[in-house]
């Protein structure tokens, strides 16, 4: 954490001038309000997700800082690097520290002559809402073929919100999942949609499977999203909700599959159905 | 539009390798999609958000590039230039250009010792997803007091949704409104939440109405988004949805009342509630 960026979310205090924040593993903190209509007052307590600010190192160099939901910092910290167009693929990634004082240290064999350039802050939504220039152009490497059957896809998405308590208890979390070799391989959260699909992509990036699958997020897909995606390689992207226009205009480039308001029994595809297997057996 | 970065949203030829963007005020693209179930297939046509890199440029140094919606481009230009830390109050502004090639040029009189020095990624979302240390830190400015009625809050509501046709169609759209003095003043859209909100703060530094008002976010209230608004002067900053803990913390400092789950008749107060005036007549 940067010195001096200090914030107590704790504090219910109104009056409290302290602003020291506590970077811990808290993912959630309940907060009193007040819930007023014309009718009256009625006190309420809500949980809120908690935010912290982490800083992520690449060799002991500082890349950047973003605010995050303190899970998963292993995943989020190669994640993070690999949006920002530092690392590039799996491999790369020797080690990776959680340190308390809020940074995350990457050390990882990169070519020094390979650092972005540019960067293009992205629309909508961007926790790590920057991608570089190169990510953004050049072709796009052929993708490991797989499949995904409605079975599979309704196993999926089940099983991840199942094991995603935070989203409904909170509704300021978004989830993202992978599915691949008949399994839910993996389900990250943060606060941020392009946080929690990092995590997914540091998983890959980690080793901890191989982007022969498909990744499903609560999130909605513009250009950075299915950008990241489509650059480690994944074929199939799932979205409980809408694609933009370039988010559809990359999968296409790309060759990925899109497939929008995905539910256990239902896709709408905007590209690549054919990765989408109807009738196969239960 | 920085050279070279195209992408062509409109072909739907899927074999494309044309990656031109055409910059225009087209908001939304209808596609052909594929409804897969298990039991069969349907073509359907659904709108799409498009999304277009424009570059921001302030007294014609270019500072950042964002994805955005096409629409209120000055006040987003301006916006983007507070949120990134480069402008600070009304009457900086003395021109925006909005250049068919994909620019906002900005000309603003501004201190050149005053540039950010640090910038926090943030959580969550964020097209413009960047807020300044300066802009982190600090004191807060006493806000304009102001309150608002339960009348207002629900026709604020039903104006600003009924006059943003984009969100239902497109499920790909944030908007972001301004109430004052009675009446809606503004309604913003766009794919980002943090460019809607930008949107609002631009029409403010243009001088289009004063701070002194609430505005609604059809956005969660993380950090940065309640940041923005505590630092241009909002008093009462509300959402459809829910807050983060920072945004909570953030409100708390600068004296924001923070209502969530804004509804025509009832709202959930985390922070400020003196300034939701219950008991008026209709």
């Amino acid at each position: 954490m940067p010195p001096g960026l200090n914030m107590d979310n704790q504090k219910t205090d109104q009056e409290s001038e302290d602003t020291s924040v506590v970077i811990s593993e808290q993912v959630t903190l309940l907060q009193d309000t007040l819930v007023l209509t014309p009718e009256g007052v009625q006190k309420r307590s809500e949980q809120v997700a908690v935010e912290v600010p982490y800083t992520v190192a690449l060799n002991d160099e500082e890349i950047g800082a973003s605010m995050v939901l303190a899970t998963d910092l292993e995943e989020f910290g190669a994640g993070f690097l690999f949006g920002q167009g530092y690392i590039t693929e799996p491999g790369q990634v020797r080690e990776v520290l959680v340190c308390p004082d809020g940074r995350i240290s990457v050390h990882a064999d990169v070519d020094e002559d390979m650092k972005p350039k540019e960067v293009i802050i992205t629309s909508g939504c961007g926790g790590t809402g920057k991608i570089s220039r190169e990510m953004l152009e050049g072709a796009f490497d052929p993708l490991k073929e797989c499949t995904i059957t409605f079975p599979e896809i309704g196993e999926f998405i089940r099983q991840g919100l199942q094991s995603s308590p935070l989203g409904p208890a909170t509704h300021c979390i978004h989830g993202c999942g992978f599915w691949s070799e008949g399994r839910l391989q993996a389900w990250y959260e943060d606060v941020g949609r392009h946080n929690a699909v990092d995590k997914v992509i540091g998983a890959i990036l980690l080793g901890k499977f191989s982007p022969a699958g498909a990744i499903y997020t609560t999130g909605r897909l513009t250009s950075d999203m299915v950008l990241k995606c489509a650059r480690i390689g994944i074929p199939i992207v799932m979205s409980r909700t809408s694609p933009s226009s370039l988010g559809l205009a990359i999968a296409r480039r790309a060759g990925v599959t899109l497939a929008a308001y995905a539910r256990p029994d239902r896709v709408n595809v905007f590209h690549g159905p054919e990765r989408i297997v109807r009738n196969c057996e239960d």
